[in-house]
């Protein structure tokens, strides 16, 4: 599938507080023209932290949702790199810093939105400093084992669309499984 | 997971073609306020037809996307019954007609957006006129044996999120795999 993009010639007729809206006029099979609408979003990062055998998950809280599962990870500021958020967000929310990373894939859940998510593995987590949480956060942290992690992330508890769909076809392949604990623990 | 509601006090700050925009105000855990911002779209209806021992799938040309790999559906029109929708929507675009059907899920792919994707069991489809293309339908319908159908629509192809987890998880169980098939051909 080739993955809608906003046209350069689209206007951008709302700046929201995270969504943009954008319309431009499509010409259609017919010859006809249609206002065509999408959305723009900052992109995100999620990090799948590995702390000596263990990954680390966690369950969040925000105020107006409760006990998500997903990973460590925020919005990429503007003029941020990724891979700069990345740290900047393991930093703060768990007080973790990383050197040994690795891009896992990146994501464009939804074809009307531009919005990627940068899905990073990072290996071999220290502890550098005490978490940050801003006023919207709570988070709880779990350490999880890779057969525990596996089996929970990708039973229907973890709503994380295409990435657990990866990881159930990770499970369903013994060599793709095997290739991704190495991914994650490459000296065990 | 408690999936997220655009509260009632929430004000509607744009009206797209398709997306509207709703802010308020959120008390945080601190007791600070901040806008939080939340989207809203039409619901829509996804069908798994089934014509005699076949399943009916599409790959959808759009004017901006190629080749996308899907079912037959579309947008539930204001006041109408999401059943309504997949039996005019089955009508248009493939000229079939049903009325064995079961609502197999509803999901709601995106935390952010009131969107709710109705997602139809229609069995025993039967052809009842010729389809109506709307200007901006390009679609080629392709009908798959239950074996097939489950290896491509469980496979990275089909870029289905949460109906693609769902097929895999599915996959890797025999008692669900028998149940599933059962769902769609009960007399065979």
């Amino acid at each position: 599938m080739v993955i809608m993009k906003i046209p350069s010639q689209a206007k951008r007729v709302f700046e929201g507080k995270i969504f943009d809206v954008y319309q431009w006029e499509q010409e259609m099979f017919d010859g006809s023209r249609q206002t065509f609408e999408m959305l723009k979003r900052p992109d995100t990062v999620q990090i799948l932290a590995i702390i000596g055998d263990k990954i680390l998950t966690v369950k969040e809280d925000q105020p107006n949702v409760k006990n998500r599962l997903g990973f460590l990870g925020g919005r990429v500021d503007a003029g941020e790199k990724p891979l700069a958020a990345a740290k900047r967000e393991i930093l703060e929310e768990a007080g973790l810093v990383f050197s040994d990373w690795e891009l896992f894939k990146i994501y464009e859940p939804f074809r009307k939105m531009d919005w990627k998510i940068y899905f990073y593995i990072a290996r071999n987590c220290r502890k550098a400093a005490e978490p940050i949480w801003d006023s919207g956060e709570k988070i709880k942290s779990k350490k999880l084992s890779f057969d525990k992690f596996i089996k929970i992330y990708s039973s229907e508890k973890y709503l994380g669309g295409d990435f657990g769909a990866d990881l159930l076809r990770i499970r369903l392949d013994k060599k793709k499984l095997k290739n991704f604990k190495k991914k994650l623990f490459p000296f065990s």
